[in-house]
């Protein structure tokens, strides 16, 4: 049964790299693309594609991978401490879209699946989500990001949508600049409130409205002109993106202080990012706009809480 | 007695930030300058003196500050974990500058002086010293470096240069990239190991040095042509700086998880930083030699340990 879970997942995760690879050598044919298919000698497996230098997009890292372990670390899961020390079996999809055009946002993607193998009674969740990180907002793309991430709950239930929007919103937070990420999106671990089937349909309805939304605002903004200055705007508040996951990121931090393949690891960070001293007054107001506009947790969907809740 | 202490480390290290933007302003005549003397209102101040887009300096952070606390944290000292909570006096001088031309390196230094104001027996202890990280190496460079730290510790006994530098070496290690971020230098912490005086004239021995060698340095290099490569080369190798500093440094981990003025903690980044996915077989020739060559540690001014310490 655990096995075939595993099996199940492994492929879901698997087709949904696949998907997200063809949509973005459907956008950018010239695009170059190092694709790893490794072994790590201890059962593990995986598969690293890493794009960059493209038409469309500047870096987008598209990691898949399948690892056992003998110590669960205390950092896979927060409702279950007793399960720390088990061995498990870990299978993820990461996804970090980088792209060129200043007026398309980053995008970031994770689905993992974590059960344990040693314990009388084997146990397994799921955890990831995925957020959205304009440079310029756009108040359709963060209705439609947000229509996408409160569909993707629907086979578990709309209140779950808010959940999760919460948890993202929380999860996102730069706290030593006290700046959100971005708009957020749909952030979940531990995840095992309904029978495993009914949990794997909601994850493969979180990649797959990842992929259509992102690729809708993508499509959508892609021919927007931009200048040097939104170039400049967009590496200095990709600074941010590379201090979240620098300082803040379990992920990546735990990837750092465990070990791990560092290239992999590290595919989330952006291509090229600027930290200058002080900006211009035009960048603060910029900064100003965008933080209060869109990088402020926001009731996109107009949703009354209390109506869904009840 | 306490207070005298303080006021002549402030005044020194007041005098040596001085000296350090004397020396900029004279080698770069247009460079912008962001000069801020900030007090915090509690008992704290300082200046924070940023420099960039000049000719030869993309970015220089000099800053000073004085501040009071009444709950020493347990990152001030190793030695003393007893003195954790007690009231306390910090006083430092932060100095990271990022040259413009590849072929001079990085340099980085920090002074520092605590002393415990609520014990009935206080303590005082200097910290600091300083590292180079250079992109393409040179040997005389590196010897010149190195004299130097051997010289600024002539005062109390050459076998604190070994002990410095290999302290140096350990802290300035990248651990996830299994790299040393620079050549090494001096590195010391709970230093009180003399009367105050004798500490002191240590200490300042170490800036005199810091700000000498690293100009000779730069005045020596400042004029070697480069090329585009070599500026991708100096961008990419700056990633492996930031890694450092919001992965592993504990000065900025402190100064991000405490709060404080983030602009100034985190002033010694990079200005402009490349993180591709893959490098090219010329790229990773260059590294290669980088490593194996200057960022392993090394005996520059081959001396045999064994006649030092006896």
């Amino acid at each position: 049964m655990e096995n075939i879970n595993i099996a199940v997942v492994d492929d879901l995760l698997r087709q949904q790299q696949e998907n997200f690879i063809s949509a973005i050598f459907l956008r950018d044919e010239t695009i170059s693309c190092n694709d790893d298919i490794w072994t790590d000698g201890k059962g593990g497996n995986g598969r690293t594609v890493v794009f960059c230098d493209g038409e469309v997009f500047e870096k987008v890292a598209v990691n898949f991978s399948n690892i056992k372990g003998d110590n669960l670390p205390p950092a896979a899961t927060n409702k279950r401490p007793d399960l720390k020390g088990h061995s498990f079996n870990a299978v993820g999809l990461s996804i970090v879209s980088h792209p060129k055009n200043p007026f398309v946002p980053t995008s970031h993607e994770n689905l993992r699946f974590f059960s344990t193998t040693s314990s009388e009674n084997p146990q397994w969740w799921f955890g990831g989500g995925f957020d959205l990180t304009p440079y310029v907002g756009f108040e359709s793309d963060a209705v439609e990001w947000h229509r996408a991430a409160y569909n993707a709950c629907c086979c578990i239930g709309e209140e779950y949508y808010l959940t999760f929007k919460d948890l993202c919103d929380h999860y996102f937070f730069i706290k030593h600049r006290k700046e959100h990420r971005g708009i957020g999106g749909l952030f979940f671990d531990d995840f095992n409130d309904f029978e495993f089937e009914r949990c794997l349909e909601f994850v493969k309805a979180v990649g797959e409205k990842f992929l259509s939304s992102y690729m809708k605002i993508l499509d959508r903004r892609q021919d927007h002109s931009f200048s040097k200055d939104d170039i400049l705007f967009k590496n200095y508040r990709r600074g941010r993106y590379a201090e979240f996951n620098l300082v803040l990121d379990r992920g990546t931090l735990f990837g750092l202080q465990f070990g791990g393949r560092i290239e992999s690891i590290l595919s989330s960070l952006p291509p090229i990012v600027h930290w200058p001293h002080s900006i211009s007054q035009e960048f603060k107001s910029r900064e100003a706009n965008l933080l209060s506009d869109y990088l402020t947790p926001k009731d996109w969907l107009n949703l009354n809480p209390k109506t869904i809740s009840e």
